[in-house]
């Protein structure tokens, strides 16, 4: 098959360039446990730099390995939380092919679909890896691709109280979602608001119980009472909107309210707009996930760092895969949990 | 390795239940060219009913497939106009999965870059078949696919001067865009408009051309005058709220405007709103996409029908495939043009 791509730079050229042998540049995208750090990091950075990428099928002859990462894609809700979910698949989609993998998408309504397409796409196409997505409490994926020695990293702690257990297990990357409404409702403070609510899921869900800490914690910093300030729906905008309703009904209603989501801070949204009231100087409001909608109306709201995520993930996964390539036990977990930032806009 | 998924029907059942062989079945899996039509819908009725979904390495031995499907993630924009594609890589997974085959994603910037992608794909991951999104003028992609004898369709219409040629030799199927916005342009003349602007994107994109003809020709009908009513910028929120700010301040300002996007809409609509006026009461917009913005703030849209599009790409890559497999010439292009529908909100 002919190429119309333009000539590539080889691993010779990368070796030069380098100043190391080829079997060293070998190493290091093969077997990159064993290259010194400052080594790998100068060869990688020449990698970087030429744009090389190995022929993938030279590369399948020595690993023996497909280079496909599966990864689920979410059902999309209402398109606005969901939507970050979108956001990340991008984002590792672009990074895989970076390192010379592919991303193979699949469909499941829940875990256990999700479980009995691992077993498909393990027998099927000869999958490498895993990266799992909405981590949540008993989650029974993790337990299942353990059993079956999958490599797997998720994008999201392990939640509750085998957490420790799992913790023990597995690679995992995630973002620090109570950092997230503490620098909110830390923001919200210093604006001189006393009465903060917040407008959560239920409790029991581990993304959402950690959000509602971060809000908690800087509340009880400040000595605000919070008393009556809570409210826990489902994720979508209606549920937002009456929430919010409620909240401004109340005997003491809060002059800001943080958010679990942006599909609830547009439901919040909705209500303070619907009363001829205006955002940000009526009622202050805060989301997360910094949506598009977010950025077109001007809600504040917490944004992931997704890109970042995505590397991560795959710096987690390449070290299981080394340690498989190699014949040695999986790594230990080396957790990174990546920082958010609040975007401010009128809402706030 | 052993499965969590529930037993699964087998090829027998699905056989006893439509009253025919094993191997009747077989052909409407592998070879459904050999089927008459009847049986072909009766079977495939059965294989619905019952989930039946045949093994992939029993499968790939026999055709000698990969069953993977390749598609372009597109980097986001602003995420209101772009989102759109995600939506449909959404259904054209699930679609996709439903009759036993994976979507792989490959990321790339401009149309000679996707074209080195698929020769990577090709050599490397023994791709069956690609799915292209945002055909334009002089798209080189279907011309290389062509060349090098890979099963394609396109979502999108082979447009522009070589458009006959192209149709000649490909399947596609597509949306309706300039019906789209005939439907948006007649439902504001039904509501007294005779002032209705038309904010596209610069001439020479087929797909933008297309939805500028079908206000063009509502307009016409009517008899409308449309002189300084069209203006033509690039696809972002600014770009549409400047066009929107200086059609509003024009010596005769439209009372309603019809966009090619929700990016450019939503900028209108930003626009009418930072002047203290009200969509819809003070000046109509309608978009196009139905983003999940759309539906938030209350804009009304032109909706694609992504599912519908999803599955009719899949019914024309296994008529290419089946005549691949079966050792005869592609299948002449049977276009599928689906009809949007306009989503009516507040904003109209």
């Amino acid at each position: 098959m002919s190429s119309d791509a333009q000539a590539r730079p080889t691993l010779e050229t990368v070796a030069q360039i380098a100043s190391v042998s080829r079997q060293t540049v070998s190493n290091v995208l093969n077997a990159p446990h064993l290259v010194r750090p400052e080594t790998l990091d100068r060869v990688r950075a020449v990698i970087d730099e030429l744009g090389y990428r190995p022929h993938r099928a030279a590369r399948t002859l020595r690993t023996r390995r497909s280079h496909l990462i599966a990864a689920r894609m979410h059902a999309p809700v209402d398109g606005i939380s969901g939507a970050v979910l979108d956001v990340f698949i991008h984002a590792l989609t672009t990074r895989a092919q970076e390192r010379d993998y592919r991303v193979l998408l699949f469909a499941a309504n829940e875990d256990q679909q999700e479980i009995a397409e691992y077993d498909e796409l393990l027998s099927d196409h000869d999958l490498d890896a895993f990266v799992l997505t909405a981590t949540h409490l008993g989650d029974a994926r993790i337990a299942w691709l353990a059993e079956h020695g999958a490599a797997f990293v998720t994008f999201g702690r392990p939640w509750g109280a085998d957490g420790g257990e799992n913790a023990a297990t597995h690679c995992w990357v995630d973002v620090d979602g109570a950092a997230g409404t503490y620098d909110a409702t830390r923001h919200l403070i210093r604006n001189g608001h006393r009465r903060i609510a917040f407008l959560g899921w239920p409790e029991g869900s581990g993304v959402g119980d950690d959000r509602r800490s971060g809000w908690l914690r800087a509340c009880r910093e400040a000595g605000l009472d919070v008393s009556g300030l809570t409210r826990n729906v489902l994720d979508d905008l209606p549920a937002g909107r009456a929430a919010g309703a409620e909240l401004m009904d109340g005997a003491q209603p809060p002059t800001a309210i943080v958010c679990v989501s942006d599909s609830l801070a547009l439901g919040v949204w909705t209500e303070i707009t619907a009363r001829g009231l205006t955002p940000g100087r009526d009622l202050a409001v805060i989301g997360f996930d910094d949506s598009p909608t977010a950025a077109v109306i001007g809600l504040s709201s917490v944004a992931q760092p997704m890109d970042e995520v995505a590397r991560a993930c795959l710096d987690q996964l390449e070290r299981v895969l080394a340690a498989k390539d190699a014949g040695i036990p999986p790594p230990g977990p080396a957790p990174i949990l990546l920082p958010p930032s609040l975007v401010v806009r009128a809402s706030s």
